[in-house]
């Protein structure tokens, strides 16, 4: 039925051990002394630092790699960075950036990151580089796992220590799930959770539609900000309209089975989908749906957590919330290293005292990991960064405020701490697409202004995300909102509006 | 309907846009300079090394944590780890352990990580921490890239570097999934790939169960392996066995529908499972009727990879067979840092150019953890740890036979380079157990001596893994060996046998 290929050089042979019972149970290979490692370019062994930007153009031209979320091809659009240094990174044509999104929101620290970082992953990978969570313990975990249950409100406790937010909200889910014994996670449309399957089936944008819209037992709902409706009609009060979202949503509840669901999964302010906070007593109310019906409330922490909106963590602005799982990442290491949290309640951790997660890793717990995100914690806490959020986030509205007065075509906006959004609308007044539309061509030229005015961050139209590393000053701050306003005035330009406009309203 | 929470000091206030249209788009939080972070013990800013043994004992008693795949509660029973030299791990009772199992898989290169490791991750921290990959390129991505399209055989070439092997072989699934157009994974029974919804549905073992059992597309077959029935009836040859139990996946494969099936995903070396390596033939076969039915083939080396086996890559032992998507992850840096990649043909790249992946993580390439890899990789390549581990591969072999013959207990086993894995029978022949099933009495003796002969591993009993690290000299095998023997008379003395029995057989 099948053609076997012929073997050539078979390197087996099949040692049948006098006790085998069973088909093939029992093999050896031959090692083949003339298999190994291939030969290198040797340039390989110069230190990193020593490439020429030709060397690096051609090798990239040779050896194409795929991008995530947006094509190949991509990859040749972007600058080359050769290094960083505060809020700024520098690329190999001798352009200096001002990092006006950290990253994907999470490089908090900048780019030089504190001396005690680096330091922290030097001693651990000398002392003791790794040991599997399992079978080993370690300091490093131990003082970490001590230092969040200090920090974390209330009786919540970091449970596990994953490599990414998506295996945090992983965690998170397997958790609800086993600790209810319930199958459906309620999350909302405007939301992303990560990209790994559970995590990218509790996503509410189109990044969900890739590959992971099949999971069951998920539901999404709708939070207090949809796009072409409003709780409560049009001139309701915001009690009202609160109270609205969350009847639809416990009637939502209601049909879906309240005993059905595990978890009602949130970022406690939406990230990506614009910086969405949520309206007063919002999340109270979900709190209550929650303890109503013994659903589990899980925060995604992810990419506001560790300080970004002037609080540890975002829920915490909402007055007497909290949380039964948080899920973090990002601002946890500073971006240094890869790390996440799951926490968890005291009552959650608990029933899984005798009782495994069923949710695991090899990184687990990576000690590594762990010495670095300590030590950026603790930077936070020695630095008061959350303090100096505080301090600037009046200056950061402010200035958020003025562009949206010079500038026709935005909007509006939200801003909390040093997180803030600005909605571009077209001439019409509608915003001028969804995320996952083509960009508009004037997108294109306002990317390449933002370039040419020395920023460089992470841009999802119709969105402009302004999120800088924490420990940006005050001159760099306003600097940065007047990089940012010369290329919105292009952006106001390619979208036909004339500032006048605006100005005289 | 709902009870609101009476706020108290409520934070926010609600700052109205002239231009909002939406319901509650615009909102500031006013920030409250009163939460700052709370204070946390002092002892946390003593350095890493320094908190003592009791101390650390309190500090887990008072904050307990979660395992993953064991209860909450055995975090007591494992060793304090304090440092690591060569293959040994230490702890804080003064205890010398030898690393039998390389924690888990991974820790390849030993517990004294190679110098360049520290600098090279030291280096990337100072230099560059982090770029978001999609807005950044940067050096170490690019030369990585090279060496790993260098080292991989055929047209293969790095595609993302996620941060797990669960990831890893999450963006096979997506981009299988997305190159094909059709939703089917294929896997056996016998595999381990993660824990994330998707790899974790993949899985055949029952850490599926868990929670990944209901994601839909996830189709299971029986590799060469069969537990309870033979290929090809007893006393088949082993080309009859392979011709069977091909036949009989082609004709689940019709069953499925072909144009249904994505890949067919598996590890090259089934790992946890207990080092089942693949007949001659079987692997040939499964190329064979991916290529009739235009479904990709996935090889997960995640624990096999980068010298595992004496080969680079476990698919490279059977000859002729290429596959269009390698995931890897542990021994691509060693353990030393958070890494994986997915790999894919050329096909499968081009395909990419012009479409995102669909699949996307912060930490994705991320600078510091591919400067430490890059370095591990060139480690193996320097010092040519693949051909020591083909030198000692057959010493190692012998040793597995010797325990074997001289172990009533043990039924078989099977080993290959420095992988190798002993079933432990009862006293009528059958696996005391499966791996889901409660560890029998006896193991728990034999876990105790295993721990009192001076060694530390991964237990999965009825299996027995031995997979030190790559970097042991042949003494130390030996050493190994002859502690694991010593354990493995506890074990032959608790399950019932007297030495002589299997001695004069």
């Amino acid at each position: 039925m099948l053609l076997i290929h012929t073997l050539k050089n078979v390197n087996h042979y099949t040692l049948l051990h006098s006790l085998l019972p069973l088909f093939g149970a029992i093999r050896q290979a031959k090692n083949n002394a003339q298999t190994k490692v291939p030969a290198v370019d040797p340039a390989h062994f110069q230190p990193l630092g020593t490439w020429t930007s030709e060397k690096l153009h051609q090798s990239r031209a040779e050896n194409p790699f795929m991008m995530t979320w947006v094509p190949g091809q991509a990859r040749d659009n972007i600058p080359n960075m050769t290094h960083g240094e505060g809020v700024y990174l520098y690329d190999d044509e001798g352009n200096k950036y001002l990092d006006w999104t950290s990253q994907a929101v999470c490089a908090n620290l900048g780019h030089s990151v504190p001396k005690s970082l680096v330091e922290a992953a030097a001693y651990q990978m000398t002392q003791l580089p790794f040991t599997y969570g399992g079978i080993g313990m370690t300091e490093v975990r131990t003082r970490m796992n001590q230092l969040m249950a200090e920090i974390l409100p209330g009786n919540l406790r970091a449970a596990v220590f994953p490599s990414s937010g998506a295996e945090a909200n992983e965690a998170g889910i397997m958790m609800a799930r086993r600790f209810t014994g319930r199958q459906k996670i309620i999350s909302w449309y405007r939301s992303y959770h990560g990209a790994t399957a559970a995590a990218g089936a509790a996503t509410g944008d189109f990044r969900r539609w890739y590959g992971s819209d099949n999971n069951p037992g998920f539901v999404k709902a709708f939070n207090p900000f949809p796009l072409f409706f409003n709780h409560g009609g049009n001139g309701a009060t915001e009690e009202e309209r609160v109270q609205s979202a969350l009847n639809m949503l416990e009637e939502q509840i209601l049909n879906e089975g309240p005993d059905n669901v595990a978890s009602i999964m949130m970022e406690s302010i939406v990230g990506a989908g614009g910086c969405l906070i949520m309206p007063t007593g919002y999340m109270q109310g979900i709190r209550a749906i929650c303890d109503k019906y013994g659903i589990l409330m899980h925060v995604d922490e992810v990419m506001v957590g560790f300080g970004r909106t002037g609080k540890l963590f975002g829920f915490q602005h909402y007055d007497g919330v909290m949380p039964d799982i948080v899920s973090a990442a990002k601002g946890i290491s500073g971006a240094a290293i890869p790390l996440s949290m799951t926490a968890c309640s005291e009552e959650i951790m608990t029933f899984f005292e005798d009782k495994p997660l069923g949710w695991g890793s090899t990184y687990q717990a990576h000690p590594v990991a762990l010495a670095t995100a300590y030590e950026a914690v603790k930077f936070l806490i020695q630095n008061d960064i959350v303090g100096h959020v505080q301090h600037l986030a009046p200056i950061f509205e402010a200035n958020m405020q003025r562009l949206a007065d010079q500038h026709p075509c935005i909007k509006q906006y939200r801003a909390i701490g040093l997180f803030g959004c600005f909605d571009v609308q077209d001439l019409t007044g509608a915003i001028p697409k969804l995320q996952h539309e083509p960009a508009h061509d004037a997108f294109h030229k306002y990317k390449q202004a933002y370039h040419e005015a020395g920023l460089v961050g992470l841009h999802r139209y119709p969105h402009v995300h302004c999120s800088p590393p924490l420990v940006i000053t005050e001159d760099e701050l306003l600097d940065g909102f007047d990089r940012l306003s010369t290329a919105i005035t292009v952006l106001d330009d390619a979208l036909g509006f004339h500032s006048p406009e605006k100005l005289s309203q």
